[in-house]
């Protein structure tokens, strides 16, 4: 079977690396010519919103999917009626608004922070009056690691993260929430309905990029996620893998965001867990059957290195990690690759998580 | 990093799979256009033992290993004073000739079947009449799967034997053990000497062939095994992954032959270990550290897909299954995949592997 991905970055590499086991040839369109998952398979070089590249880029294959969620829904449309596109034009669409997606949960019941979609200043200082200080401005569409938000604390910042913004297109303003942590879900949906769901990691960032995850959190919150993940898969009538980014306010789980892909907080599950989500997302845009998500060995650690990779002898020396090298050259505040940790317990797990801090050499 | 392999079939795939997470590029030398490394790496055209081939293969590689001991040596000897070549041509010779095999063993105190060197179909009587009928003659050189070798059941059969085997070159009379059952025990040792030993795998061939292997064997045979392999590899000086197949006879472990080399019977430690032979293979000959070997998740089995492939849809629907597609066309007798199963005990184990002997689809 042959998989055409929009995208050829450190996700595409890991959707290749567990698809060629599967038998499962992989062709990636990117702009670059450096894309790191040619390593795994044929890169194409285009952008990803050109109609006539991505033609040729599906041209036999069995189904289209795709590692970025900025992709262009309109540069997909061409093909959804010859070729199974998943996850769906929807549910991408849906991702790429953070008004529509704050609605989607809203009508499915789930919380999120309170948000006012802003289109002038005016309405700007009206939201910031009625959500109250401090706030973060954020652009409805494109925003991922941080970029395209600004935090606003009382009315005189208004101007300035207005002007700053702005040029992204709309805007939301999106209350504070004083969480107790971040924690993420990631469930899978096969094409005949079938889902799994992973358990439930525990992320902390730093400037707005993920820096690492751990699992499993305890049993409460994997229930609520787990059902929170299942019914937006269900409502989306969606296939593969759909990572939903929550904050964990006092046992309340609220829906911060949603990615209709693989997702970092979940490249634990390649050793941590029994099938892992690259895995899992071939298998159901392909029409396979989905694997057991338990995990495997036991509590895991994800870390990413952010800038520039640890020093390998160091980095493996350390029992239990894995390290995945994105090919990518180093470069301030770049994802350049992640290490694993699997442990047999929390305490040895605590302990190697120490060791491997000591290592990571983040930039950015 | 660059590592240049020899060979480019499942194994080289399965090794270019654990290499590319680790930020090391592959590239093969194989003969086949078809060969199914290539979708892990760069794949050269060329015979095994065309030095130019492999002198443009190696060039700019920090290191290089095989995936076949069918290797000549006369190869890689001139490569060896500017690279790294793993395991050693001392290692390779050594796999190479039955005769020099169970010479290495008996200098270790390792049992193993009783053998004679044959040179003449005189020299076959006169062992035959040593060890007794039934033998099995076998060319001292090449063999694998259950080529290369006849059962000698009486005198009668000497002449045909003799006369089906000595154009592959001198042969050797093995004794006929009873054993209780075949095992083979798969270590690693490191460029600085560390080693890791995987779980002991019990081993089903039919018709030479391996069909299944299960992990993990009993403590006590695991304890000798590992004794074993760790000798064998200090001994040998060895850098990179060695399997020992091994009969039990009674309790005690007599040596059949080593791989020197990633082995079918350690295909299972990819889901099934922390750390997979692929891996170390990987880690080792570059000059990292190990991982672990232990167990991941709970005891584990291996089939090979023999001849063809099972439906992905029936294979993959049995919980706790992966399936690996090596990209073979089907071939009567060939190995074209196999099937990995985990579970959480051996209860479990054993309803996966009904329901998987179920969809294999063996042919030949």
């Amino acid at each position: 079977m042959k998989l055409a991905i929009l995208g050829g970055g450190q996700l595409g590499r890991m959707i290749g690396l567990a698809a060629v086991p599967l038998g499962v040839e992989c062709r990636f369109l990117d702009p670059s010519p450096a894309a790191g998952a040619a390593a795994v398979g044929e890169l194409h070089i285009g952008e990803l919103d050109d109609v006539a590249a991505i033609a040729q880029l599906v041209d036999g294959c069995d189904a289209i999917t795709y590692e970025w969620e900025g992709v262009p829904a309109k540069a997909l449309e061409p093909f959804v009626d010859t070729h199974f596109v998943a996850p769906s034009l929807r549910a991408l669409a849906a991702s790429q608004d953070r008004v529509t997606e704050k609605t989607l949960a809203k009508a499915l019941g789930l919380g999120t922070a309170p948000w006012r979609a802003v289109g002038t200043l005016n309405e700007l200082r009206e939201a910031l009056a009625d959500l109250g200080a401090p706030a973060i401005l954020k652009t409805r569409s494109g925003g991922y690691d941080g970029k395209g938000q600004v935090r606003v604390d009382d009315l005189d910042d208004v101007a300035t993260a207005w002007s700053v913004l702005q040029a992204g297109g709309p805007l939301i303003l999106e209350g504070f929430v004083d969480f107790a942590r971040e924690v993420s879900v990631i469930g899978c949906r096969a094409r005949d309905g079938e889902m799994v769901v992973w358990p439930v990691a525990e992320n902390r960032h730093d400037q707005g990029i993920l820096r690492e995850s751990r699992v499993p959190a305890d049993s409460d919150t994997q229930a609520r996620a787990d059902a929170l993940v299942r019914g937006l898969l269900n409502e989306l009538d969606y296939v593969g893998v759909l990572c939903v980014e929550l904050f964990d306010v006092g046992g309340d789980l609220l829906v911060t965001e949603f990615a209709p892909r693989v997702h970092n907080s979940g490249h634990w599950t390649i050793e941590g867990a029994l099938t892992s989500q690259f895995e899992n997302h071939v298998r159901a845009v392909l029409g396979l059957p989905l694997g057991v998500c338990d995990l495997a060995a036991g509590p895991t650690a994800m870390l990413n290195c952010v800038g520039r990779l640890p020093d390998a002898h160091d980095a493996l020396r350390i029992p239990g990690a894995h390290l995945h090298d994105y090919g990518k050259s180093p470069r301030s505040g770049r994802k350049v690759g992640h290490l694993t940790l699997v442990a047999p317990d929390e305490e040895t797990l605590e302990e190697r998580l120490v060791a491997a801090r000591a290592v990571i050499r983040d930039d950015g």
